[in-house]
């Protein structure tokens, strides 16, 4: 019962498998050998997107921070939700690969950005000339924090006003195979043409080891990249390593049969939770994580029976009246099984 | 009627002679001349604190943002209001000088933080360990950006809960001289006694030409501050002339004097709007501005009579009902006549 | 023939086999799992160092950067050898994670510094007080880039030299395993009983799939580390990963045996060298590279031959006189094959 | 006997005076004043560049680190001689303006850059394609550190190399006055027409206050150099001050004579010192700055008799043979008298 984070998985066989077979001979070091070039090709092809620049790097928060320094200046800011993995999960990762940019933080219900919100936070930005910090870039997370899924039309929206105002567009899809998963459209219709300038295409979650592909839809900001890359440390020797993992995912429908299991449990868990007397959906489930409200209690009897997963906020005390709900994320991955979901169900119900 | 900022106005006439007497002769450049001791122990006696590290500075934003970098780590955060200058008007200066610590906004009215919001966001802060920023430090702002004041049991239950959580508190005293001129207390009971551990003193508002004196109580950081500054090339050669001004302002009640004149003038202005029909006070004028909401079309009258004043916030528009009121900030300063002011009512009156 | 780097070889067997196994079941993410534990802990036997942190990161140049970024301020400097790793081959990444130290280049012979001119650039350093950067850290490096080896001894005269002035050791062990290969002394005679504060100890060069180990030896250090290793995205979700590599890597005497075979390849390879006429040895060989000038024509035969390898400095020409020596880089690796190493002797001779 | 540097010199009467005259009235702060604009105007006129964007700050090290902070990417070097300012004394100021450029240090005979060193230095740096550091800008320094003058034909030799690499090039010019003084050619020919980008125009040295003026021939970089000046905390509010000092300093010849005097000064004090016996120039005197190396004696005597100046490098000691020549630097400034210098001269020869 392990629904700590997707990252607490291990590796999809298929994954693995390519990794051992990668090991054969010699290679080019950082990233001139043949798999990272197939990886790159296999991207712009899925994507149909056949000059966008595609990076590998090993962790999210790299690939996220990563991209905020290629898109604004240092006297920009970043306008995201209040809640996204930037601003919340990364140590301040987003501000230091971009030389000091402020992080302006915009409402919106169930981890989705408010266009109305955004707008006047852009708006509000530019007010003071050379006093404020400028409008820098606008940065969207699909599947959002909350595990809800933007569609194509509302990530339009968004980058519709980002680009109004001139400023590029950064789509977090640390979970991207999730949203795509839950939408059945294309990965373009998910990304550039809803608006992305810049996606962090998400593996580490999903089944891979861990690796995250930064696809750049304007080639010419990729050396640029390369340069930041190198420099924060995230130019990988053994780059073969991070192309293999990336290459079989992707080489298939690996990576959204993946997907779809783990949005599939994540279902069997949320209509289990919600018909649970005293339980209650925090955000609708839309795709590999449950948010949900549960009785101290209930939190008690889970905790005992070893399952893993975190009160969401963290800040929350067990200390308390028993029947008092506290919100919790559970999170489901591609090797969450239904005995486990059910197990657990099990304990909820007490 | 120039209410646009007290940084329109001159130089205080004691201030420039002082400028004017302080350029005889050779003197040790780089802050090694009679002068800048003489501030440093002036400084320490007004301050009653005869050990505190004393440091000039040409602007206030630089004063603010090298303090900043000295009290927090770059994985920091800075807890502060939503409206302080270290936030909306330094165009990210505290990001750059502390290499990217995070400002996080705390809400309250009038410009002064909610002790309540402040407890909250810094309990907030730190539920995630690594993956978030850190508790960095906390910043307070007297007079605050609303034009209120701080007294010192407010500003001592805000340190309070800061040192609570071993968070150094820096006070950004821009218009210091104006708080103390309400307020009646010691430099020392609005400072350190009433918990801060550095005082960025403001001289250029008040009569000054451009000098700021960053004082840390703990004179064990000086040493880094000095790096700090040289660094960010805030090191005058001829630093004599930063002295003199400021010395000359703290050597008898000259900078009280210019404070409660430029208060007195707020105050006046502040009862004339208030009588007006149809305009109002946005905040308690509590030193030397005015937040007042005045119809467009008062503000039409004012404007074209040459009244100088900025709309407050800035993004608001003069197109629209003449009868709506928009708001506006009025600052008076040392240089501030009742002339001036009683012709602006009467435009206002209209 | 793939002498371009240690970094072209694929991933030890039985490295491979533990990344396989470590693969069952969910495993806590972020550090926390049971082999992250177990590689700390096995470091810390190893290097008779029972309280040391150790930390690992996915490439050489993160934890050369960040180690740097421990042990420096911003306004410190870095003194290290003019052919340092973090020099030439970084991209900058100490200046950026160190927030913009400088890095003072000190001159020695076939890659190792002299003393006498270290002791120099350190007292030059400090000779103008707050104009200058202040003296920071020393950097050295074992294996260095030129393929020789520092004993204990001089290790221990550089570092007393460093500790005499105050300032921290960071030994970059990209190749430390063969150092301790050819140096037959104990891993702590090579670090900390020589004088290192900080060893970025290297698993990838030398049989891993991409990981390095910092291990501090002030513990005290250990969470300020931690940050910085998280804000530059360095933190790997799925960590029981970089674990697994090197738990097995260190489990027994893998990690000297891989050394001690790619060293015994190098000197296969440079004693064939020596006895080419026209071919000499650029730097004594004393671990696993070779660094050989040979004849252009040499060069041409090699290259059609299919032989891989850097001219080194990589800003010489293909283009010139037949005759003339070019000089080169020649790496061996736990990979490299005595029939490799006699085709290529074979291809030299011509 | 002041030589200790032209920053001990107080400010020319007629900048004082300019000052007092400044003082009248309300003025726009921020450089929105009619000073600052007729200071822009002023410096277009006399520099034969139209567009220019022109921007002033209060110290050398922040114009010439805000230059580098435009010209340079973070990943980028900046060639400069071994002894530039922006290398020996301004504590890192450019590395962090930068975000962390590095800075490559080129030999040349007294102060100035040898172009053959600066070709190779610029060649070497790119042989490593994103593992190194990037070719980024070019730095001279006009007067020399050494107080040696170079021609416009030597500054175009050098740009031109610069320019052939598609990098720019930054002019410190802290005493471009003396430069013009000595060489009689037009500003725009020892500036933009000798291949200068940037001009650091100094007026503190040389009977300002503290006034620098960036002047940046090309204005499309104009906006962002005024959100990084912003952010370094230089923009002054009371931005008029800053303008009265150089407007009067610029508007008829008062610069040019002041340098002139200056430079006759260290004539006049070189010829005394080249007379001596024991005592030598260390550096030709081309400007306001004499290098001499004087018996150890003599700077007894010097010293004993209340002679302000630096031993030069600093790290020099004055324990030791008598008869033992230490360097030192003299420099001159539009304060100095030549009674002075005939004392001066009088006690050297004991």
């Amino acid at each position: 019962m392990n629904f700590a984070s997707d990252n607490t998985a291990g590796v999809a066989p298929q994954v693995l498998e390519a990794l051992v077979a990668a090991n054969a001979g010699h290679a080019p070091s950082y990233g001139a050998d043949p798999l990272t070039l197939a990886v790159r090709d296999r991207i712009r092809e899925i994507f149909e997107a056949p000059s966008a620049a595609v990076y590998l790097v090993g962790t999210g928060t790299a690939a996220n921070a990563l991209a905020c320094g290629l898109l604004t200046e240092p006297w920009g800011t970043v306008f995201c939700h209040r809640n996204a993995h930037i601003e919340e999960d990364e140590c301040g990762a987003p501000e230091f690969y971009t030389g000091g940019a402020k992080l302006t933080l915009v409402e919106g219900d169930h981890g989705r950005i408010d266009p109305a919100a955004l707008e006047r936070a852009i708006l509000h930005t530019g007010r003071g000339g050379v006093h404020n910090v400028q409008r820098g870039m606008v940065s969207l997370t699909n599947v959002t924090e909350a595990g809800t899924v933007y569609t194509p039309e509302a990530l339009r929206e968004l980058s519709g006003i980002a680009h109004s105002w001139g400023l590029p567009v950064h789509l977090d899809g640390a979970r991207f195979a999730n949203a795509l998963a839950t939408l059945g459209c294309t990965p373009a219709e998910a990304s550039w043409k809803a608006g992305a300038d810049v996606l962090c295409l998400g593996g580490t979650k999903n089944g891979c080891m861990g690796v995250e592909a930064v696809v750049i839809f304007d080639p010419d900001r990729g050396w640029e990249f390369e340069l930041m890359r190198k420099r924060g440390g995230h130019l990988f020797s053994k780059h073969r390593f991070l192309a293999a993992q990336m290459l079989v995912w992707l080489a298939g429908d690996l990576w959204l049969d993946l997907a779809r299991h783990a949005n599939a449990m994540a279902a069997r868990l949320s209509a289990g939770i919600a018909a649970v007397p005293g339980a209650s959906l925090v955000h609708p489930t839309e795709a590999n994580a449950v948010f949900a409200a549960l009785p101290r209690a209930a939190h008690q009897r889970l905790q005992d029976a070893g399952a893993q997963y975190h009160l969401w906020p963290g800040d929350q005390s067990m200390k308390g009246p028993a029947e008092e709900p506290l919100a919790a994320r559970l999170v489901c991955s591609w090797a969450t099984t239904e005995a486990e979901i059910d197990t657990f169900l099990g304990h909820l119900q007490g």
